[in-house]
């Protein structure tokens, strides 16, 4: 079971903060606390905040999906769990919000899978991220999918492989997140990058994060078959327009609601 | 418009540079100006040049598209020209020739996507790169093609959000470029890295690229399946039978024209 | 020809190693060799071994196939060796062990591939590695396969274009292999990582390492939808529910065989 206050939202001028609120369970990814989490995603998406960032509270930052839960559990309901676990992932992808990981700590298995499917992340200098199910009995298959479309091939078969904790000077440097910097410049390093990352109208940054990820996976002629349609479609919008108006007549824009 | 002098085209020994040269549009990326490059490359191509360097003369690289041509440009006319550059980036990946970016400045938008969609690129560490779009009206859908497939995943989510500077010596630990070095040093290890990558027969060098890009999007097995074939069928060639017969006498190879 | 001793199997442990044991034709991998060297790999996965090191002997890893077997060879011939050559890169990827490459010295063409290929690799800091068909006649077309699976776009045209030596540093900077490491520490290096690589359930392992290929290729979605099969299939072996049995009762894990 989850509660109301397991996952706290709160907003703070254009940026909602997401906050993974288990810290007895580890923030342990059950069913209940995914739906949790994908409603307070959904729910974001419908206001104006301009950016999301995906905190957590306690000891670590996720430990995954939870043991007890699923010892035992039926091929159907793990199943549906993972399911849910990767539509959170694909809901944090299409919201129209830039979304960005802040990890002050451990991530490992399905939490590590988050912090990976966010647009942005900046971890502390002590925070760690793992696939651990390399080293036990249920390998990280789900886990694995994001990290290696963000770290290279033999990096992630380490990583998948070993199940071994990577600190985040490492990951930093492979591209599993953006930043690793010390553990008291955390809030500010997240702040700092969620506040260029949302700069600029928008309309036209929703569309950007989501036309990013429909033409990643494309093999590069359809990818650009796609983008200059959306690209094109895009130069017609009054945004488009203000910003070049705005810089043909060397302006401040004023972007449309 | 665009005048003749815009695009200039050199042969100096083996190497042909194509040179940007409308400084002061800050070698905006016209329609005009595209169908130019784009013929600069066509005739090159048919030329016994090994290889060709991009270049560009004035403040920046290129600013990209002239928003001064764009605004209250049809949704036909804006489509037309971002399919004109395209086409120019697979001109480049297509011609015969290894084609290196010789980044002295600036590359933003467009002109970041023509140093990305180069076979190499070799930058001025006062150089940097953006794709500013991220933080306008008008979001770089197209940069982020070619952006996104060099550097990884999170990398280019933020340069494409953010629309900040990158500066050369993280776009070459990112891998969008190849070396960033001193400014004074730019011709030399722009010839050096030609020089190295045009060595051997020109026919197999062609072959090689042009296969190269055929293969990268494709799954393993699908590139496998394609490249033994061309590799294979190459093997029959006189300049790969020259290759190894001259390896084998210990004398310095022949290459048929 | 090969003979019975050009392929070393020695099992120490959980582990076997399979070793290039032609030092005098420079390891080339003649049609026949490949034959026995994925023979050898095949046997080998019918057994209980954890991990497989592929190691060589002699003053290179591999300079690839053999010039002096293929100059006036046949399309047909060429052919069959090149697929000769990619089975056994598949195989590697396919058998339920771990492979990790024991890179001491340089690994070209071919050489390099069985590398990229391998699921880790260590090399020593004097080891290289390269395609060097970009500086002869015939194209490096099939290495370029497996190398740029491992590297960024960028590097893996300048390998290929150039035919240069990269040193191991390098390759490990740009992820081609997973660590450089001096020279008298590499068979200490290679048996940490297979031993990290190695723990846990093996039959777990065995499918999250076959898994792995079989998503790595995959647009991300496709990828989810095969991981949370395979995931939620696998939830229901013994070894899934003895690990997560084990991690809450505090104890240690058995795992079936």
């Amino acid at each position: 079971m989850s509660e109301a206050s397991d996952v706290l939202v709160q907003r703070d001028g254009a940026f909602t903060t997401i906050t993974l609120n288990r810290p007895r369970r580890r923030n342990a990814l059950s069913r209940a606390f995914l739906l949790q989490l994908t409603g307070a995603f959904r729910e974001v998406a419908a206001t104006d905040a301009r950016g999301v960032i995906l905190a957590a509270n306690g000891p670590v930052f996720s430990a995954g999906h939870d043991f007890g839960d699923m010892a035992g559990a039926s091929h159907a309901d793990v199943r549906d769990l993972l399911r849910t676990c990767t539509d959170l992932v694909g809901t944090i992808q299409s919201v129209p919000q830039v979304v960005i990981a802040r990890v002050h700590a451990l991530a490992t298995a399905a939490g590590c899978q988050l912090v990976a499917g966010c647009d942005l992340a900046v971890a502390a200098e002590s925070a760690g991220f793992a696939a651990p199910g390399g080293k036990g009995g249920w390998f990280c298959h789900t886990p694995l999918v994001a990290i290696s479309r963000n770290v290279g091939r033999k990096r992630a078969a380490e990583m998948a492989l070993t199940g071994d904790i990577v600190d985040a000077a490492t990951a930093a440097a492979w591209g599993l997140i953006n930043y690793a910097v010390p553990d008291d410049e955390l809030d500010k390093a997240v702040h700092d990058l969620l506040q260029r990352a949302t700069q600029g109208s928008p309309r036209s940054k929703s569309l950007g994060k989501q036309a990013m990820y429909a033409q990643l996976d494309r093999p590069e002629r359809d990818a650009y078959t796609y983008a200059v349609e959306v690209m094109a479609a895009s130069s017609q919008t009054p945004e488009a327009q203000e910003g070049m108006r705005a810089f043909l007549d060397k302006r401040h824009p004023e972007w449309p609601a």
